[in-house]
């Protein structure tokens, strides 16, 4: 079980080593919105998105023996570019499997972190079928991108950073893909500001989470198709949906739009190149403002790794 | 004459009012250029650029007189924004002149302030007149986009926070314009940091500033062409040539091209948006990178207000 304690400790192993991400406030947006919005900055966090705190997180727990033979990781992104960098800063060898029709600047990036990148496509293949193979025939250790306890701590630190930096909030409102960063923020609001309310957004194309929430177990659904490549899982984890289930206000979902349109939004009104998983928590802000209305509102800007020509496109509507 | 001790009276009166911006580092550029870059991001200030810093402290200081007549500025772009904001903060009436080619996200902006606007041809009007005649005829004060001690005085408090923010720097490197960042960094600099070395950056088209260090004297150019809209001037200032003429360490050039690139460089590696203007003092580093290698260097990002589809073409090659 996963327990606040973790996270507090993941803080402790981040320090110094993880970026601790500013806060920027637009009162263009709080009007426009009749809410006072704090955007926790994952986009200027290393590897350009809150995955790096769980992948070093876990990778520097790593015993001898596993830091010698390496480690695997499967990945839609992100969390490729984290456990690349993590290895690389501890000195582990990395194997990452990720889709083949991933964003080049991840692929790219991630080999540039010096990991060896095998591509599947996540249409046909299991990835964390082909993840397995690799650790029983070399003795690595899978570090998976959301259901991991040491993962799942990491991410909460995000939260308790905000939750430190910031006065008293009303609400926190988290993007949702497998529930990583949302079970962690939610360890970290529990301890930190019980009485904040924390909302998980997730693309309206892909609402495991919350037909999850609704139906009280995981539900499993088909590779949903949306701009929000970093939430393009199939189900939330054993680990991360009890917490979720447990603690959650609500899920809201929006679509790709919805998302384009925040891009643009958050480029213009806060000068910050969002990807549109990124995008999720602000987004989600329209369908929550009458909820809302008048309170302090956290949003997790959770990465900012867009291919320019994607971001290009969202910027001339 | 401005000193330094008016610089640090600026910080006084913008504690709380101004954002004390983050400083971002990237680990990609400073692999790229062979330097260590600490990034001070005043495209995250108020109205989206350094030139809140020096209206408000300008304004801040009016008497009971000069506030209920109200205030006139000059500007191609910011300044405007940061007048019109700093009048409405303070509940003074604000005209803006504008050229009509200005950016419409800045004309919007201001308007959006609350100014009144006074278009004007750059190519054939002379601002300066313009807003004269206002000033005689309705008892406005007019305060002017750099040429004026409470706008230097403002606008060094930028150097100031990055100087107190970060270890000891070997150079800082700024956008040139009229001169305002550029003066007010220097008496930062040489009360913080006397051994740091200070550098100008300006458009290769609009090169008076280089050509005025190099003759000793203010030497007066014709409107140039270039994509730093924020570096349109004509000459630096009576009061911002004495400051840099005796400080600096040296006044560099680049081309739009350059701008360009740096524009997506900072897009795709730190996540930030950054204005043409914006993007002088960190496109200059790669000019100065041989004198300055190895070296911890502060770069100031001085704006973010960029249209969406300027954006999108630099993102475009």
């Amino acid at each position: 079980m996963v327990t606040f304690a973790d996270v507090a400790e993941a803080a402790v192993r981040l320090s110094g080593v993880a970026n601790r991400t500013p806060v920027v406030t637009s009162r263009r947006i709080d009007a426009a919105l009749g809410l006072h919005v704090e955007l926790k900055c994952e986009n200027l966090q290393r590897v350009g998105a809150f995955k790096f705190r769980g992948a070093y997180n876990a990778l520097a727990r790593f015993d001898a023996e596993q830091r010698s033979r390496g480690v695997v990781a499967f990945s839609s992104g992100n969390h490729a570019q984290a456990v690349a960098l993590a290895a690389r800063l501890l000195g582990i060898p990395a194997t990452i499997v990720m889709p083949h029709d991933a964003p080049r600047s991840k692929v790219a990036a991630t080999r540039g972190y010096g990991a060896t990148v095998r591509p599947y496509d996540r249409y046909t293949e299991d990835r964390a079928a082909i993840a397995a193979s690799l650790a029983a025939e070399q003795g690595l250790t899978v570090i998976p991108p959301f259901d991991h306890p040491d993962v799942i701590a990491g991410q909460g630190t995000a939260a308790l950073e905000l939750f430190a930096d910031v006065s008293a909030l009303d609400a926190l409102v988290v993007p949702l893909g497998g529930g990583g960063l949302l079970a962690g923020s939610l360890l970290a609001a529990g301890a930190l500001a019980p009485r904040c309310r924390v909302y998980g957004v997730e693309p309206a194309a892909g609402n495991d989470g919350q037909q999850s929430l609704r139906a009280g177990r995981i539900v499993t659904i088909e590779p949903p198709q949306t701009i929000a490549d970093g939430a393009q899982t199939t189900q939330l984890g054993t680990l991360t949906f009890p917490i979720i289930a447990e603690r959650v206000t609500d899920i809201v979902t929006v679509d790709d739009a919805a998302l384009t349109a925040a891009m643009r939004t958050l480029a213009a009104t806060t000068k910050l190149v969002v990807e549109p998983t990124g995008c999720l928590g602000f987004a989600g802000l329209e369908s929550l403002r009458e909820t809302l209305a008048g309170t302090r509102v956290g949003v997790i800007l959770s990465g900012g790794n867009v291919d320019l020509d994607v971001l290009a496109g969202a910027l001339r509507p």
